[in-house]
């Protein structure tokens, strides 16, 4: 598994774009994207104009490659350049410590595999 | 729901002790506390000493209250002081931005409720 940690800063006048098209953007990846595991959205407490995305993929190549040329990626970026900050986004890259824990593990849940 | 992302630098000659003690933590947290949805630890790509703790709990009181006085935490504590380097421990609160999107909602699904 690979896990993708973005850090977003949001121009304030955009935040309901933002919001709409990030919305869109993780629905579309769980559904389309069988190597998209989980992606969460998350705001700030202290600041609703920032964010943090929490994307698991199975692998580096269902981030690298899948996701980043699928359809509602283009549109997501979009809306990105239009909404975020510049400068104002940071990905943080990692794998679990302990695979086995994590529920949308292909390997610990035949059901998450995607010829399953 | 209240979401707390914890950023953790660990000492190199400490990473087999951090490992043990935050894999109890994280386990016990899911297991014995009815609002602990959520506790992913994951290893930087680029750092195998840095860390990122995701965890959701089902409000700020779960957190607060239940977590931070349960047992294992206070096992943890004791591990953590002497495993992450001073001051290499931040905590970031954050919420849903999609509350219905996360799948561990007691909303959304009523097994995930503590009174199921």
């Amino acid at each position: 598994m690979f896990t993708v940690l973005v850090d977003l800063r949001v121009r304030p006048e955009r935040l309901e774009e933002f919001l709409e098209g990030i919305g869109i953007n993780s629905r579309a990846s769980l559904r389309d994207e069988p190597g998209c595991l989980r992606f969460d959205v998350h705001q700030h407490s202290d600041d609703p104009n920032r964010f943090v995305l929490y994307e698991i993929y199975a692998d580096q190549s269902a981030f690298y490659e899948a996701h980043r040329t699928a359809p509602h990626y283009a549109a997501w970026r979009e809306v990105s350049t239009r909404c975020v900050v510049p400068g104002g986004h940071v990905n943080t890259f990692a794998t679990p410590a302990f695979p086995a824990d994590i529920p949308e593990n292909p390997d610990q849940n035949p059901s998450n595999r995607e010829t399953a």
